[in-house]
């Protein structure tokens, strides 16, 4: 497995089952075998691209809420890289389907997609840096070890752009990147020793959640 | 019908059925005809306590977006009244089946308890006062009506405290205040044709959606 | 001297000479004294009103970023207090020289009167609730200390009105509560040892910063 | 004189002898003949160099509160110039004197820096994206101008790195195009007539407060 960083080991292993059933949820088993129907894929896809629109107002707010300059910096890049780059492969495979980016930037918010990205800037709003950030990991890093764990095994050619993209080396160091700047964040807040501090259990409840939720915007994939 | 203002009635109008589908929900004629299981109805109080620690934060989120006194002191005074007050007969119903306010307080949200009031805090971080008010105006609202008229027709005395708690001169008192409030707010701000500005399509769609997301909620009580 | 409680002994210490360049102010010995002219008073006082909007925002805010159910209730029973009570001495003041409320309301801030209230505002957006907090305790608590230690000594009746506000009973018990509130939120989110936190030292930091505000603000009040 | 839209037409002759007294202040005087003191423009850089990080967080903000996906990518782009590019001439400027980034980062700030960005915060909190639009305004196209005009008439080269900035054709490009942005989220928010709407008397308040609060920081620069 692909090393993101020590906090994200420790999250990941408090939101126990929820992180299993998220990362190899029926959804992503048949985007790996090519057996989720194209129906189910484009409907993702869109949204997806609302998702990241909203995703991407929750790391511009990481950004007001950064307390060091490195901190600001790699959200400044985070929110360009999915603004400007990230979306733009739904907004190709969508192009393909003949569907305008005007019509994803406004297609109606299914519950699932709006609950999610709605608690993530809630997160944000109510707590600090490290409440965001908790509530930002699971999907970032998420996407990463799914795409990674797919490309290093044998799967079908349906869904290769998808697969590719958060497999791609690119991707992988974003992922990196953004495990340290999370392993960083934590240590001038938490100290060395964070799951000894009062707000670690919340921390880990906020990672929690929007595990669950990542589930739940599959399961919305699959229902569609 | 009672008179809650000009803009509710533009408002709930512009909503189409999607009003008629949240206040005639099932639940509330299963509220009403006393056929609501009562564990549903627990289940729902349970929810509702959640619902309404966020919803008090969305009111105190007003206050720090209110530009005239008025504004300032009637959100003030809702939020005492949300936290204080109507809070209390879930308390109170809730001791009734053994269940404290601090599980209530710490209960897990469902997906649609969570979507909803997120959507309504977020209307409020990423707009102006207006369109957070628009997104609060559906529960206070719809409430004081499904509360009147079934106080008006015949009905079960099963659910009676939660139908006389807002069907009361009391909560009445509140629904046509906060009307006043967001015609005047609507007035200063739109101007004497509100449907001729810009942003009223963008304001009616706020209304609609929390519309869905209250309709949601029932649901979400029926399958509890 | 009053106990406000354990925190704002430590953040009072930290915050070294600024605390008392705050609290024994050329302003306050001249209210004392009854020195101070009346025209600066009241100047004073229309800055003064428009800071209680702000500041009251800011509780407001706090609402929104509360962890507990006994968090949320005092801040929202603090909002209450400011917006309908503290403020009104103001009013009655101001009244007294012909001066109505909207033009309190409308009054133009002076540049240290905002710059106090926006710091505060964004000590709350940028932090958590604790950062919130910290920024709000030197005026709250700083008052009760200045109004108490008026009080004690022989003092002018020019003011008398200011200084009974601040003196009073009612208004010590608030300063006991919030202190209270403080040091609950700090054992909850920093520990048993607050000091030892990483995070201890950008708090006291916050309530430096508010400190020389405060002085700022006599300052402005002086020099007006 | 440079095009940087109709919005800012207006908005500048809405704030009178406010824009000459920041365009016009003697510290831009001095800065072109090459009188400024060496010590005050460094000091004046520190100040700025802090004041861009705020005003970055302010950009940061404009993102989360964008209502179409032109003003998402250009605020986007507008915090990766600030925090990548804009940033940089002050750290090599400082550099130069032997001040550090990090220095930089963690100096104090002036009350009249504070005031001014917390100021421009509170407007986008407290109101929707033209309020933090008309509130961030003043700064990046009073820059364009004072350099621009600078440029046109015969100065000193003591400051040619500060003059050449914002001279450039980047960042004159940078005001039109964020001249542009504002034509559009006022036509699309107040319609045709923006001046006749209800909400413009507001937001050239937000301009003019925006405007004087530039010239009380060219002041700190002076006074420094």
């Amino acid at each position: 497995m692909q090393n993101y960083g020590k906090t994200f080991q420790l999250w990941r292993k408090a939101a126990g089952s929820a992180w299993n059933e998220y990362t190899n949820h029926a959804f992503v088993e048949k985007l790996a075998d090519g057996t989720l129907p194209k129906e189910n894929f484009v409907n993702y896809l869109i949204q997806d691209y609302v998702f990241l629109i909203h995703f991407s107002r929750a790391w511009a707010l990481a950004i007001t809420k950064a307390e060091t300059l490195e901190e600001m910096r790699l959200c400044a890049t985070t929110v360009n890289a999915l603004v400007n780059e990230e979306i733009s492969l739904h907004v190709k495979l969508c192009a393909e389907e003949g569907i305008e980016e005007t019509d994803l930037f406004n297609a109606t918010e299914a519950m699932p997609n709006l609950a999610y990205t709605r608690y993530v800037l809630d997160a944000g709003h109510s707590g600090d840096f490290l409440d965001l950030i908790a509530a930002l990991a699971p999907c970032v890093l998420g996407y990463g070890e799914i795409g990674y764990t797919i490309s290093k095994k044998e799967h079908s050619s349906a869904y290769s752009d998808w697969i590719s993209t958060y497999s791609s080396e690119e991707y992988q160091g974003v992922c990196v990147d953004v495990g340290k700047l999370i392993d960083q964040a934590v240590l001038i807040r938490l100290g060395e020793n964070p799951a000894q501090n009062p707000r670690w259990h919340r921390l880990t409840n906020r990672f929690l959640m929007a595990t669950r939720l990542e589930a739940g915007f599959w399961q919305m994939g699959l229902d569609n």
